[in-house]
């Protein structure tokens, strides 16, 4: 009892309540829900109050909650929201937090309009974020997991890989890799983008085929609901002098980045240590995002490390370095490893090389 | 330009403002906004008004924005609520339409509370999903490819199924085949589930290996951003009495409501044609879900074939039907197509055959 990671998180919630001037929290579907009750359906509400946990969800999942969560399972015959607020007035509870950007406007009318006079819906966003931006020992071991699966599956597809081969070939490659090795699914859409296509940072894969020039590709499993991201650069045939510059250049201004990451570190202090090798390489314009964001249960998650965030990194948070730089007709760098926040600094969790691989 | 299906559409909700007391309708990032605009970023939100459309995103989809959409683009420099208010503010809007189920609570009220005092989001939920439900011939072109390359992808990869293969291994070669032929992804994450675990209508494929026993494959593609979606059972080994009786009641169901399915049929009778023919088998108690679901853009979506809804079905409507039997202990069996509305019935979209197959 004492060690279920999902009890000691709840207890964390109820505990801080009263601080929060609240009487319940009520938690939408989201991995929220799931950081806080181990349960997996894609139907459920968790109500934690200072004593109690329900878990709300329909007859499809009654074993599956029962397997998955200590937590009180109610079944509800209704609509999950009619349950949610029968609970929220058979424990009289008056002020419940709920988390504005995890809730539809129809779940929080049709909660809100069923609700005892007395009692109300009290915005209590990013709450549940902030608990789960450091991670447990066991998160960590999850995330390298995740990690290593999806470098293998990388290492064992580039392995094959032939000139020629369509952008969605590989990324499907890629895909059946990850899954082959033990992951869910992936973490999100893979990124396939050769030549002049790498230039856009969020690129589709298409039917073009892979021929001389860079390739961007970037990669992210799910392991037992935890995410990686990686990204590598590939060229096809021997890269030119302009290409081997920018990717020398992204890849100092990553590891600058991966320097800059210690507890207490500022984020936007990572943020600023890549944009200034960038800046010195003449390619600060041509980096368009920011330098990274934290990663678990979610593959964007707080913190970010972009120019304005100014959170200060702890140990145990586990975030992405990827500076970029990006020219319009020529292509696109992007370099990115998965790192762990430690005592002493930063580990990088993600073994695969740094160097820009030539194909064919 | 009369030709382009997005401004059609956006003609109709444009003409139909006034009805509704509307002066603009908001779409937020959904399947509606791709449905009214063609576009398919990640971010982005359409404003239509009786002259105008306005699509908002950022300047990581600028490019893509032009290219997908004949809708005025408005790149915005800071977060895209701002932007959205700034043009109901400027466009002097009164009555803003907004999709209470498609916004969250925090989206809705960064914009209203930045909204000129006279100016207000008013719910009308629902509206694009009702338009969506008839699809037009050419989206049936696209429904139809979508169960093509999915049924081609179940047919190749159960040719070689061999007994022993572990259930998340099948549901990955299933997905990855589906990626060859030319699909995006999968529709849903596919359902495979052996012996007494495909007693559970929505099982995750896990580790255990398909001896013995019944199998559920339950699995769509989408395909050009339209989605398929279809079930089939296997058996490993020759089947028992058991098993081949409640195959044939299922099938029967099936059948029953595929014949039910016409113009002007309620749903609900659809839906009771399926139920009648399980009853008579002693299986309606172990038939716990609805007969089916529109579908298109999205892999569910209106109109709903269970006991109580009572729509009428329009030719050029596309609805799964799939009635199923579920039996704790035992196993569960559950046949599923695509079909679309036709002025004399309704055509079966899926090939794939309906024979219970024998595996091993």
């Amino acid at each position: 009892m004492e060690n279920n990671p999902y009890e000691i998180r709840r207890r964390t919630v109820a505990e801080n309540l009263a601080a929060r001037r609240l009487d319940g929290m009520l938690v939408w579907l989201s991995p929220n829900l799931r950081y806080l009750s181990g349960f997996t359906g894609s139907n459920g509400a968790l109500l934690v109050t200072a004593e109690d946990a329900i878990l709300i969800t329909d007859s499809r999942y009654t074993i599956q909650a029962a397997q998955q969560t200590t937590c009180r399972v109610r079944i509800a015959s209704g609509a999950t929201v009619l349950e949610a607020a029968a609970a929220i007035a058979r424990l009289r509870l008056r002020r419940i937090g709920y988390e504005p950007a995890r809730m539809t406007c129809d779940t929080f009318q049709a909660i809100d309009s069923r609700l005892p006079l007395k009692a109300s819906l009290v915005a209590a966003g990013g709450w549940i974020e902030e608990l789960r931006m450091v991670k447990s020992p066991a998160e960590l071991a999850l995330i390298r997991r995740s990690v290593e699966v999806n470098s293998r599956a990388f290492e064992e597809t580039v392995a094959r890989l032939k000139p020629g081969t369509r952008e969605r070939d590989l990324a499907a490659e890629l895909e059946h890799r990850m899954r082959r090795l033990g992951a869910e699914k992936p973490s999100f859409d893979t990124i396939v983008a050769g030549g002049a296509h790498s230039a856009l940072p969020h690129a589709e894969p298409g039917a073009a085929r892979l021929e001389r020039g860079l390739v961007v590709v970037d990669m992210g499993a799910m392991v037992d609901g935890y995410a990686s991201d990686m990204t590598r650069m590939l060229h096809v045939g021997a890269p030119g002098t302009k290409a081997k510059r920018m990717y020398r250049a992204v890849l100092e201004a990553q590891l600058a980045a991966i320097d800059a990451v210690r507890p207490g570190a500022r984020t936007a202090a990572v943020d600023a240590a890549a944009r200034r090798v960038l800046k010195a390489h003449g390619l600060d314009k041509a980096f368009t995002h920011s330098t990274g964001h934290g990663l678990g249960l979610e593959i964007h998650e707080p913190p970010r490390l972009g120019r304005k965030d100014n959170l200060r990194l702890k140990e145990g948070m586990a975030v992405t370095i990827e500076p970029g730089a990006y020219v319009e007709g020529f292509g696109g760098i992007r370099i990115e490893d998965t790192v762990v926040v430690t005592a002493g600094g930063c580990e990088i969790l993600t073994p695969t090389s740094k160097e820009l691989r030539v194909i064919g």
